[in-house]
């Protein structure tokens, strides 16, 4: 590794410096231009992507900015799982280059608020425990687009979401053999190791508090979808969150710690906070559990009039998906529509199909998605900063038939 | 497209002239030199690959033919779905060109066999019906490299089998938007439009017949993984015959026909039929239901001691695999090891994971899967071909723990 390259490295990590670096070396006082940092966030390829994520499948994406693609809402596919090329990016941080994560199975995980604190090598974790799962990675703003006040942030409006299988270790494997958790944790705070040092970790740190109970289903990943996680996705090891929005699946994780309080940074403290519009704050809900969601995939725009088959996906945050309807009248009407494909588990999206007979003329087609007893509502929840929209209304499709 | 393209395309399908062009067009009388029809096969890119297979990962396979390539054991990943770009090759025919295939929607499946006789476009496909499911790929001489007379044909060790999910419309749906099935069908033979006109359709012809019952889970599928069926998996439509060997699921599907007797094209009269070593012949079985089986993935080689995790693929055909066992002693003790990851049903394969403490030293490990009653025997069963291995000990792993 050149030597500068390696001085970036340890640079970046040291906001983790507090208690020991997540490398276990000592930061280099080098302060970097930004423009180095930053520099595989502007470079944008021929192909119109910015280079670090130059594998993605241009035409699948709609750029929103350089740390915002979201995927097509036709190109998320049938297939239950979404590929890879075809996943939405948002990020707060520039992603971390080969070089300056190194060699992907010494990447370090240091684990603290537990009886016997440890730091693991990837490859340790590895030889740990394994579970595989699929998981639903959803920005919190999925949908902001659709709000009537215009947000501050990416306009998205379905296609924040996709559907993964990710392959990890149970963090409930890393706290049993840590001796199990110190007394009074009440929060599972994990830290992303991305942050340029540059930067004041109370604003820039990517550090997420997700509710104790959380660690049963949590896991730290280095595969999806049968790869070793890109860079792009918080590679070589992700925080993995089932049904919780995305921006608590921390990235690049280099520290998970068992905490009495909820981190102090900015992303945990103000960001991503459910507050009216006008207001913010710590005091409004945070964004953890994601609600009960659906949208159609299929078709967008036209039809053919005679047999059509709409779908679509529905997704029920951290409880089961038990039921979903379609409405090719824009809500007067309703009827049950199928799941087709493998149940994942309730974790995963599932897809549904509603095979229908439609005559030459327009439709509003809606779906409504059940789980855990909850429906989604019409309406969108208005908040300042466009999140957790569920509302089935908006995320209709208005058809032509033909 | 260009003239002379369009005319290749006519000039490939006219073997199923005989009742009508799939295409719908009369064929171009032009007879090609062998070398147009198939120079995808012979033009090797500069990362090894043949360039019609250009978008695969070069390291994820193992080259044996311009017509065979073998995901490595390692490269299935742990997430149930192999990545596309890993997936397998084995081709009797050179891979449609996406010119000879022209507008994916316009191509044709005629349907024979029925009480009422159609011709689908791919479009009327999509909207008759629609069903998503997980199935295993596996080419029926998947283990031949195993086999001690070293049998004709690729030498595959696992690599040529891949779990994926497809999407497609079911043939029951098919079978009754025909009214019916015609008196006397015993066979669902399908036919591939892939065989260049110049060949003889009784040596060349991709048709395979399958027992009628499988017209129940069979369907013809235009994605897997979320994309559109790339032309070298047989795209844009494709046979899939759940829980039967890849051969049946044939290519660029042409023509389904629902017959009282198996066709007679040699792939189906005699190829692909489990006969003793030096015997041959249609009274023997064909490669149709896939026997239940498994394989190790991870270690391959080493392991550090302590705690190691084995992992691997269980499959149980037409059955639902219900029990892994793994022996670390070549199988003369063996423990029950656990399934990970989602159940996508029966015909898909599962995930396992045991987990042991390994002290220094040399092991052979292997595994034993069960489904509907059987388990995988010791040893394989000898054939002339080298077809259907699913014998425990072939398929061990040896490795060595320090």
């Amino acid at each position: 590794m050149p030597k500068k390259i390696k001085k970036i490295n340890s640079s970046r990590r040291n906001f983790l410096a507090g208690s020991a670096t997540v490398a276990g070396a000592a930061a280099a006082a080098t302060v970097l231009p930004i423009s180095i940092a930053s520099a595989n966030h502007t470079d944008k390829g021929a192909r119109g992507l910015p280079s670090w994520t130059g594998w993605k499948k241009r035409s699948a994406l709609i750029i929103h900015s350089d740390k915002g693609m979201e995927t097509h809402r036709a190109a998320i596919g049938n297939s239950v799982i979404t590929p890879l090329r075809h996943v939405y990016i948002r990020n707060n941080m520039p992603t971390m280059s080969d070089a300056q994560i190194g060699n992907r199975n010494k990447w370090k995980l240091k684990v603290e608020g537990v009886k016997n604190p440890k730091t693991y090598t990837l490859a340790q974790l590895k030889q740990l425990a394994q579970k595989t799962e699929a998981t639903i990675l959803q920005c919190s703003g999925n949908g902001r687009g659709f709000f009537g006040h215009k947000p501050r942030g990416s306009q998205w409006e379905t296609g924040a979401a996709a559907c993964l299988i990710w392959t990890g270790c149970p963090v409930s494997a890393i706290i049993k053999d840590c001796g199990g958790l110190a007394s009074g944790a009440k929060f599972l705070t994990a830290t992303g190791a991305d942050m340029p040092k540059q930067l004041n970790p109370k604003k820039a740190l990517v550090e997420r508090s997700i509710p104790i109970k959380a660690q049963k289903d949590a896991f730290v990943a280095w595969e999806v979808n049968g790869v070793n996680i890109p860079n792009s996705h918080g590679g070589p090891l992700r925080m993995v969150t089932p049904g919780y929005f995305g921006i608590n699946n921390v990235k690049h994780v280099g520290k998970l710690a068992f905490t009495a309080k909820e981190s102090s940074v900015k992303y945990m403290k103000s960001s991503y906070r459910i507050s009216p519009i006008g207001k913010k704050g710590s005091q409004y809900p945070s964004c953890w559990e994601m609600p009960v969601k659906s949208w159609i995939v299929s078709p967008l725009k036209s039809a053919k009039s005679g047999n059509v088959v709409v779908s679509g996906v529905a997704m029920g945050g951290t409880k089961k998906v038990s039921n979903i309807k379609v409405s090719v009248d824009g809500g007067k009407s309703w009827k049950k529509a199928k799941f087709t494909g493998p149940d994942m588990g309730k974790f995963a999206w599932r897809r549904f199909v509603f095979e229908t007979k439609l005559k030459p003329g327009n439709y509003k087609i809606v779906s409504k998605a059940s789980a855990g007893g909850k429906s989604q509502p019409k309406l969108r929840m208005e908040n300042r900063r466009g999140y957790a929209h569920n509302g089935w209304l908006d995320h209709g499709v208005d058809i032509k038939v033909s």
